[in-house]
């Protein structure tokens, strides 16, 4: 939704996000091990932590990512629920962002393990 | 199902057992991580992955999982399927052990974060 609203700027009200990124304090395994299981949120996070900060339309079409942009914009609260990615707007774009500090202090390895796993293949 | 026929030796009739315990090379990063995304199974591989190859049965009594043992072999099925443990019946006896030289050898450092993470509450 949030990414809808940005993709079209005649509806430039003011975005509401409901989402709430835990603290890394808050983190939870099994969440976070549940939010990098769909292939499409893992290949999304593969690319991102190798990108750095990235504008969410763009992440969606370079990855090929075979979805709509609501669907993307429910993987990302996935995401951004779990802890695993931080969102930042910025006019009428989106950013993301790979919490790696945040999950190498809580379970360090697991975010290096991932990445260093072949990416996955989104089609 | 499999472990209620061992738990009961009336019934000790040939186990059936239709699960496909993948080779390493066909492991699945999100499938494992999918497996791995449940914190009884969470659980269940961090105190098995400790203790060695276990009886399945004190498994569950050990760690104190709420669920009856139909269920915990639904989760011992998922666990199989994705690569994380293999099973071994001795008797009347259901063993379970953590395939983690397959797992290391797939994914590097992905169990060894997964195990040095806190032992999750499964209460």
């Amino acid at each position: 939704m949030i990414i809808e609203l940005c993709a079209n700027p005649r509806y430039s009200r003011p975005v509401i996000d409901d989402v709430t990124e835990p603290a890394a304090a808050d983190f939870e395994l099994p969440r976070v091990l549940a939010a990098l299981a769909d292939r499409h949120r893992l290949a999304t996070v593969q690319f991102v932590a190798r990108t750095g900060e990235s504008w969410c339309a763009r992440v969606m079409q370079d990855i090929g990512l075979p979805m709509s942009k609501s669907t993307f914009s429910h993987h990302l609260r996935i995401l951004r629920e779990a802890g695993v990615v931080t969102k930042r707007t910025e006019g009428t774009k989106s950013y993301m962002c790979v919490r790696k500090a945040d999950l190498d202090a809580r379970f360090p390895g697991l975010i290096d393990s991932i990445l260093n796993a072949d990416a996955e293949m989104v089609s």
